[in-house]
This record gives structure tokens, sequence and C-alpha cells, in this order.
């Protein structure tokens, strides 16, 4: 099925054009300012007083923890997590997390992510959901051992981590890729970094890592171990898998020296960081040191919402605060953190994240016929400053339809929140 | 013209009651569990999944400057203001202030915000546009004397003043407002804060003032005076009217002391004050101390938007980051911040700023059949963690519908638009 985008404002790397998009096969077929030959029977969007963008990416999120959206605000960490998420996690099951990955995709879909990075429990759901979706998602299943001896592939867990891989890694031509994922040094020991270490090297996998969020996991570590945690992640081996190192709140100067060697990318949080008074990551510091930094949600439960563009936002106006510095995070850098940086991180850099001719059509439509977008003197400020997800009126993966207008072409969310609301929350709470 | 929500969530000081809210000769006149009786011929709005908050109250702003969205970003303040802004603003006009109005006042419509506080020039348009919208609005026309002496009511701006203050304030039974402003103190000098100080008191007129925004402001006050901004405007009386601080970044314990003895109302603009780098306000300990604390979005032209949603969620988080402190403003906190304490700000608050028999009937319903309010463990935290300015499907002041499913009922947004595209961009650029 061809589509095409007729008189559009498209966003690409080399800046603004004004014309139209033929998308064929999935893929970006055309870009130019006249309508391309041989679109005649193709899907014709009007794109008057619309742009398109590339689908935004999100790197890190726990999309099951939808359910737990506004359970639990304003606790300490402690409180947060030992009374309210920790017990209301235990009592999960399949059923639930499918309800709750429902609602956290198409929440996603309706802000215009097309692709995120995931890591959580009950992973066979969160992937068959995935793959109805059409989103492309990179999901890995969290393995906790504390302090305990793992034989890779003999644990619940660890099996589960195998047949998540043999299963689903690659599905649909790549759409669906499994990760793997060192939930944090303070849950996890030495036989799991070094197992699941080179599980994820030999497969080619993406390694996920929660890192430095909080000064506590920080320092204590350093305590226990006499490392960061980067640099323990790093003498382990955990880092020769490609990674991506969520949060980062703490690292200092040695760990950004790491993480640039070993091509470590940065998945900012800053609402979920701010929310759950982690502290403020030291992004412009990273930037500079040429390290790869993409953007992530986080789970709902501690953002609440699934909004990049609110994290973008966020991204370029909060380290100019912290910092007294303006200049500190522009809106071009805070948009390709959460698009080709993106991309970079979940290592789909050649199919997505920008919009180029041979790239997937990931596509994002807004509506810029409203008053926060008037008036239009550079549209990409007006992007990363005024937008935000309910401005999308059409996302396309791939070139297909997943969302336009209100309406979810391949989830039945009616039913998702008929679960959540008549199964999930008596059993979870 | 009566009208009756029906089986909706309504916000109450006292929690959420599901029922039914009568609107009668503007003000709210019923709300219950049951239907009330009287209401046969009202209008019927339809409230299932819904939910009805008070009008979002914006305590500092500058209007027109919608005008200069996206125009200059990511710049050093002295080259933003000199060689940006002031010139486009040296190039203004009435006809230009009135579209940009128009364009400001329908953003904060479709937002949910049913009052605002403004300063800026060109104001008898600012009052003309707010009275055709519906709108609540505080008007006050800046003046800037630098150290030229000023003999109120003599020279051009402080003629405007009066001239604004006789012709506006209490229109509509007291729906316009004027106030007066002292822009700030590097802008102006002793005998505008003494004139117009005694101006505001004497006519019960409420005084916005720019405070401590910036470190070198701050510092270069104490420099040249001696005292602290706003250690100088109590000096001079301009705090004896009843004041709103907007920002107070630098403030410190004494200038809090100062504010709290004098009912100054800190109008904090988390969004505006990262954007320029001006720093984080001292806001969980100016609420410790007692002070009256309201938010603002300031103009769009630093924010990038009139989103008081947006404001809300970050002064929510911002400050638990900044602080470590995970309870340092909670929800309940955020969202009186943006109704009740700008009720008090604007001295509105016996008619708005709260749902309550009595009140004015200035109303915002929001839609929650939307994936980013599933599921509601708890409305009022996904209000303030998950809503944005998009949500609102009506906006009402005074029990008129001024806003409806992205349809405007007061303004004419399109022939603003077409005004500032033809007219305003080609004069001010």
């Amino acid at each position: 099925m061809k589509s095409l985008f007729e008189n559009i404002k498209i966003l690409t790397p080399n800046g603004v054009i004004e014309g139209f998009l033929g998308v064929d096969g999935g893929k970006i077929a055309y870009i130019g300012e006249v309508a391309p030959a041989g679109y005649e029977s193709a899907r014709k969007i009007d794109g008057r007083r619309r742009a398109l963008i590339p689908g935004l990416i999100n790197t890190h999120t726990h999309v099951p923890m939808t359910l737990l959206r506004g359970y639990a605000d304003d606790y300490d960490l402690d409180t947060w997590l030992t009374r309210h998420i920790f017990p209301a996690e235990a009592k999960l099951d399949g059923k639930c997390v499918r309800a709750g990955t429902v609602l956290g995709i198409a929440e996603m879909l309706a802000g215009g992510t097309t692709s995120f990075s995931d890591s959580y429990y009950f992973c066979d759901e969160i992937a068959s959901v995935a793959e109805i979706s059409g989103i492309k998602a990179s999901i890995s299943r969290t393995v906790i051992n504390f302090d305990n001896e793992v034989k890779f592939g003999e644990c619940d867990g660890t099996r589960e981590v195998l047949d998540l891989f043999n299963n689903w890694h690659g599905r649909d031509n790549g759409r669906i890729r499994i990760d793997a994922i060192i939930h944090a040094e303070y849950t996890t020991s030495e036989s799991l970094w070094r197992s699941l270490g080179s599980f994820a090297k030999e497969n080619g996998l993406i390694m996920q890592i929660h890192v430095s969020e909080s000064e506590r996991e920080h320092k204590g570590c350093i305590e226990k171990y006499g490392k960061t945690p980067i640099a323990l992640f790093e003498h382990y081996g955990v880092l020769d898998a490609k990674t991506i190192a969520a949060h980062c709140v703490w690292i200092d100067d040695e760990d950004m020296a790491i993480m640039r060697k070993k091509g470590v990318t940065l998945a900012h949080n800053p609402v979920s960081n701010l929310k759950l008074a982690s502290g403020i990551a030291p992004i412009p510091k990273a930037i500079e040191q040429g390290i790869n930094v993409s953007l992530g949600t986080d789970g709902v439960a501690s953002n609440n919402s699934h909004d990049m563009f609110e994290e973008m936002k966020l991204a370029a106006i909060l380290h100019k605060g912290r910092n007294y510095n303006p200049c500190a995070v522009n809106a071009e850098t805070a948009f390709n953190l959460a698009t080709v940086n993106g991309a970079i991180a979940q290592g789909r850099e050649n199919e997505c994240g920008k919009i180029a001719v041979g790239m997937d059509a990931d596509l994002v439509m807004l509506d810029l016929d409203r008053p926060h977008f008037m008036p239009c003197h550079n549209l990409l400020s007006n992007i990363v400053y005024s937008a935000r997800g309910s401005d999308v009126c059409m996302t396309m993966v791939r070139g297909k339809v997943l969302y336009e207008n209100g309406e979810f072409k391949t989830l039945d969310v009616e039913r998702a929140l008929f679960d959540v609301e008549n199964y999930a929350i008596s059993r979870m709470f």
C-alpha cells in the first residue's frame, strides 16, 4: 500500500521541506517539493497545516507499569517501592501485564512514539501486544538475583530470558527485538553480570541497565565494591554488549570517559528523575564528552505519562536552568535526543530516527492548526517547546497507520481498560 | 441560561464528588450526587468519563508576546532581549497587539485558563479582546522610566495607566480589572515607585512586579541600593498595595519574611525560569514560610506556551528533584498553586479558584477518555501528573461557554492568525 502526504511541512535532518512525502513498501520512497509520479492510486493524506516528523523513540520504560499510573505519588523512594509498588507488582499476572501493555502502547502511539525499549516481567505478553500493535519494541526480561549465584538458563528468570530470545528476537523482520537487562548493581551480582553480559555480546543483543539513578545507590556501590556502577559493569564485561544505561544522574567524569569509550548510550529520564527526587543528570557535559544521549519516560508510575514531547521540552529547558546557561541544550539537540539518538541506542539507526529516503516510514503527523502553534516562526522550536503528545493526528510505523485522530487501528483499548478496571485493579490493590 | 453537568466527576476542595453540578445566573448553584430540581429546561452536558475542575489562573504573563512564540530561543538573556525581543517589540502597534492577544487568549481558553494577570503595552487592545473573549483579565500597563523623574499622570506611560484605569477597571462587574505594575527595580526608579505605589494603594489595585528573576538583577540591586529588590520595594511603599511578585528566583530568607508580612504573592514561573536559565525559585521554603504561591506561564516568548497544566506538573516535580525530596510539592499543593492561590493573588478569591456553591461558574471540563488517563486510581494525581491543556473539552467563565471541542465561541482565531501572518510578522521582523 502506497501513501502520499501532500502539501505538508517535513522536518528532515537538513531542515524543513514543504511538499510531498511518498511511502512505498513500508519505506520513505520520496521527499520533494513537487508531487512524485507513480502515486496515482496511493492513499492521499492532506498535509495542509500539518507537519511530519520522525517517530519518537522512548529508550527507557516499563510499559505494564501503566497499571500503576497515579497509584502512589509523592512518597519517598523506600515507602513508594516497598509499601506500594512492590506489593502491587507481586500480584501481577500475565493478564494484568497484557492489559497494562495495551494501555501503555496505545498512549505511546497516540503521543507519537513509534519505538520503545522496555524491561519488565511476563514479557511474552508484552511482545505479543507489541507485535499486534505494529509498534517497534525492544523488550527485556528483568532478572533479580541479589547475591545468589546464577547458572544462566537454569533458574526461572534466566530460562525466560532464553525462551524470550528464542521465540521473539527479530520477529517481523526485526520490528520486535529482545534485549538483555541487568536491573541494577544492587539487585544483581557477579554471576549474572558475567553470564548475561556474554550472552548479550555473543548474540548481538542490546544490554539495558539502570545506573546511578540515586545518590544512595551510586555511593553504596562505591562502598561495597570500591567502584562506581559504570566502572563495575565495565570490569565484569557487561558493557562489552552495546549498552543503554538509564538515568546516570550521579555519574562522574571517569564514568563518562568509560561510557564514551564503550559506546554506551545514556538514556535520560528527566521527568522521572525529578518526580522520584533522584536529581538532575549531567546531560550537557555528557553530550560535550561525546556520549550518545537519548530520552526515556521511565515507567508511568514515576512520570506519570508516556509523553515524549514532554521529555523533549524538559530536557531542553531543565539543563538551561540548572546550569544558568540558556544555550545548554538547544531545540535541535533535544529533538535529536528523542529521535536519531534513540535509534542509535536501540541499534535501529539504519531503519529509523530521521526522515530520509530509504528509511522505514515511521512517521508522526502533527496538527499545527491549534493556537499553541501560532504563529510559526520556527517549526522545530514549536515542536520542541510548544507541542505535546496530543498534537499527534497520525502515527505510522513502516508505512502502516497505527493511530489516527483518536482511533487505534490495531489495539482494543476499550477491552484493555475493561480488563484493568474489572480484573487487574481488584487483583493487584 | 442554566446548565447542568450530569454524571460527572467534580473536583471540590473536599474531594471528588460524582454527580451533578448546576449553573444558574453565572454561578455554581448546585453540587450533589443526585440530580437537582429546577433544571428541566437547562442545557444538559453529558459528564460521563469527564471531570470538572475549577478554571486555572495564570498570574503572570504578557499575552501579546504570543506573537514571538519560537522567534528567538536558546540565546543568552542579553542577546535574546537586546538583539531579538526589544527590536521586534519596538515595531509593535495596536493591531499587532490585538491579533497576538486573540491568539494568546484562545490558547489559554483551549487549555483551561479562565483568568490571567498581564502586563504589557497597548493595553486598550488587550482589555478590549479580553472583554469580548469572556475571560477574566487583570491588565496592567508597563511603564519604564529608568532613572528619569516621573510626574504621575503627566508622561505618556503614566497617563495611559490613568486612562486604562478610568476606562476599564471593574468592567463587566469586575471581570476586567486594571492592575498597576512596576516592571522591575532596574528599569524604574523612586519617583515611579512612590507615585504608582500610592496610586495602587489608594485605588485598591493589585501591584504586579518582576522581582529577583536573575542573579545579576538581584545582586545588581544590592550593589546599587544596598537592599534586595523586595526590601527596596518595601522601603518605597510599593508593597503597601496587594502585590504579585513574579519569579523571585533569587530571594533570600529576609525577602521571604517581608513577603509574608506584607501578604505578597509569589508568582512562580517554572518553565520560563528554566528556559531563560534564571534558575529555580525556592518554592518549598516559600510555602513553608506561609507565602501565597501562585503560578504563571510568563510570556510565550520564554515558555513557549500558555499551558498551565504544564506549569502545575513542573512545579510538582521540579522541586522534588532539586531538593532530593519526593514530598517537596505534592499534587494537591501544585493544584492549589494553579487555582485557589491564583485567585487570592488576583483578589478574586471570593469569586473563583475552587468549585463550591456560590462561586462563579468558572469551570473546565476534561475528557478522561484518553489512554494517558487510564487507569484512574486518583483523579487529582491524573490531573496534576498526566493531564495537559489539550485534555480540556470545555471552558466556561461565569457560566458562559467560551471554548468547546476545538471551537471558540467568542474569538475569531482565523482572522487573528491572518492578521499575524499578513500584518504583524512583516511589520515586526
